[in-house]
């Protein structure tokens, strides 16, 4: 099957577009027009001659080029009928929106979909999914419109999601903290293409160098995990594991009608897999945004750099809960910062530069340990707020990111002020976090993921 | 000593006020300005006649009127001369803002600092410290600009921190999600008032409903703790401590001076005397928001409410990961919310109202769940941006939150969107949570602390 043509279609039909603005048949319309996609869109939908100025046709059949995509939005008794003229018409992907199938007991409907799509060789997600955004080509068939979900700009993370729901909530909060994407992709009960073709896909697009997974339940369990192994040998695999606990399972029968499973098999075989598992939607992105941006790290030594010694003294403890260790400055990089730093700076590892600290004692420090080769990677917690730090922070801890030595994390706490500065940060590449133990998590799985790609 | 001045003063004198608007004694008197502090303020600086159209005074003893409270920004040697003239002119409660004691090893200092106090029966924060904000009486000895540092609304939460960095971050953050606060106080070396003298004043204190707390050592153990455990059995405490691990011990002494001790000892303790272990700053937030809005907890059976069914199986994993249970809705909530929601959702706990929920579906389900008497608490999962969501379902979880009944806490992930209906939820007394599991584990607590209070 031809999975890529469901990311890069050269023409796309909306089966059940619609001329009225609540339906989702309008906004997808809508979404492919205003999202700028490149090719023909072909709304299908035989009670009406003309949508949002495209030409509407009664059936796929009637359109006169060929059609690459089908995303279809229609009840769901209607969709494997649909399917078939796709098929006959030569449609060689379809993104199926439309729910009411196993997720609600229907599985004859399911299998007859399934059908369908085998028979004439069609690379169908769905039913009842989101479908995929590729910022590049421009494919949007998520019906959430972008008024109330942004949509991220271009980027090199991608996405799995087996639910649209976490899928939505995601996608919205790239959008937000300005996170780039290279791929989306939610793909519902998975009657045709299910986690193993979609992690295979993406594990071979080079413009994918970070991939991200929610999955409640595995379908082929073998496959799916010796297809994770492999992928994981090219690039980081962060995963979030709906369903692991007794109650959490029974939830997914009635979500996407998959079968949850044991969650310490999952955990094991996760971590045998080399694939890094957050445990909420934010450690997803937390432990996302440090493998995307950030290089490999050589070690476990942390360094701190900080304006605020509670900041300092919180920080270490992190990086002892998660299993680091706080560098040892060398003679030369103490010599050098106290050099640069008024006498009541205790030079040493976690480094207070005080509360005065402006941009360049920041500088110095920051450098310092750039250049030491005792310390691996640098944790710079910054209080927006005190007297002598402005934008030339932001600026300095930009350029030494860019230099890409070492992963650096940034830690602002605070509210507005705090706030714009971070996101400054984070549209530059430095990923910033609001507390040290979220930072120093995501480096410790930086950390585990680095050794094993060190040792290959 | 006279804690209370320190939060109600009748007069100020801030000694070391500044005519240099970069200067912390200029930001100062500029706070106590524009805050609105309702009694007269002396600016104290033997180089100006006037700071800010205020009449400045060579010494705090050339004042004609009364003096409450003296602010200090000036040089650490000059503090214990200072603080003797206050004493001389019979000031009650004095602010160190200055650091440059034992922090950096002048211990000598220190104990001169605290013998001119305990001589004149002054009631002393600091060294080393950030002071005290009231909303009430608007004294403001914190030195950060507002543009820089929000100042949080009034409300019932008081907020006790060693650190004045931790402070600051947590007190913007407060006031950038709109927290009620009643007092803050930062305390620094502690070299005269400490944690124990603080909590016991902040108890006593019919303003505050929360006490949140951050320490990272204390000096009287055995009385700190005595005066923790009943403090609890008065208002929750939500505790964070810095310098649990031997690194962040060691960092903390060349912070605040203070020994930070043994990590299990302390866990141990908070335990014992039911005080709320937060692990990071954002935990702070996540528990003493639920704390301070939503009523004690009758039990452990959660109720679960979502229009996105990856959220309802991560909400019910968060449950269980938590130690709590997942209620089992009567025949009677099952059939009432049957009656009102179409034949494909599936009724049952957790509740997937299905991705065209509205907010009559919704409005049913939360409603149905406050009166059914095997549910204990909520947990709302309201994904904003899908196409039925609207403004309807904040104000009907505002008006179910008012009710009191149960505690009800609301997860909404998501980018702008769903930020701007969060923070009406928010401002309106409503807990939001980004990730369900940082919400139940918030809820967690609370019914760990209402076991507690209910058995009393």
């Amino acid at each position: 099957m031809n999975v890529d043509v469901l990311f890069n279609p050269n023409s796309v039909a909306i089966i059940g577009a619609s001329r009225d603005p609540g339906k989702i048949g309008h906004v997808l319309v809508r979404n492919f027009i205003e999202g700028g996609f490149r090719g023909p869109i072909y709304p299908i939908n035989p009670k009406c001659t003309e949508i949002l100025d495209l030409k509407c046709y009664p059936s796929v059949k009637d359109v006169k080029g060929g059609v690459d995509l089908a995303v279809i939005a229609i009840p769901a008794k209607f969709v494997p009928g649909e399917l078939k003229e796709c098929g006959e018409k030569g449609v060689k992907g379809a993104i199926v929106i439309s729910g009411g199938f196993s997720e609600v007991g229907n599985v004859d409907l399911e299998n007859q979909l399934r059908e369908v799509c085998n028979k004439y060789d069609i690379a169908c997600l769905g039913p009842n999914c989101m479908g995929v955004i590729n910022p590049l080509t421009r494919v949007d068939s998520v019906f959430i419109p972008t008024y109330k979900m942004g949509r991220p700009k271009l980027g090199a993370v991608s996405f799995i999601s087996q639910s649209g729901a976490i899928g939505g909530a995601v996608l919205d909060l790239m959008a937000r903290q300005g996170f780039g994407m290279s791929k989306f992709v939610s793909y519902g009960n998975g009657a045709v293409l299910d986690e193993t073709d979609l992690i295979r896909y993406i594990a071979d697009d080079d413009k994918t160098r970070i991939i991200v997974l929610y999955i409640e339940g595995v379908r082929r369990g073998r496959e799916f995990f010796e297809t994770l192994k492999e992928v994981t040998k090219k690039k980081p695999v962060v995963v979030l594991k709906g369903g692991k606990t007794a109650g959490g399972a029974a939830a997914t029968k009635s979500h996407t009608g998959s079968l949850a499973g044991n969650a310490a098999v999952y955990e094991a075989v996760f971590k045998q897999c080399k694939a890094t598992e957050a445990r909420n939607l934010d450690e997803i992105f937390n432990f996302s945004k440090l493998f995307e941006s950030q290089p490999f790290c050589s070690g476990e030594r942390v360094g701190i750099i900080t304006n605020g010694g509670g900041l300092a003294v919180i920080a270490t403890d992190s990086v002892e809960e998660n299993g680091l260790k706080i560098a040892e400055l060398s003679e030369e990089s103490r010599k050098k910062i106290s050099e640069n730093a008024p006498a009541y700076v205790n030079v040493k590892n976690p480094l207070d530069l005080s509360g005065d600290a402006g941009a360049d004692r920041f500088g110095v420090a920051v450098n310092v340990m750039l250049d030491d080769p005792n310390v691996d990677a640098i944790l710079v917690g910054v209080l927006f707020q005190t007297e002598n730090i402005d934008s030339r922070v932001v600026s300095l801890l930009v350029e030494a990111s860019n230099l890409k030595k070492k992963p650096m994390l940034v830690v602002c706490p605070g509210g507005e002020y705090a706030e714009v500065h971070s996101r400054i940060l984070e549209n530059c590449g430095v990923p910033t976090y609001t507390s040290s133990n979220y930072a120093i998590k995501a480096l410790s799985k930086l950390v585990d993921y680095s050794k094993f790609v060190n040792k290959k």
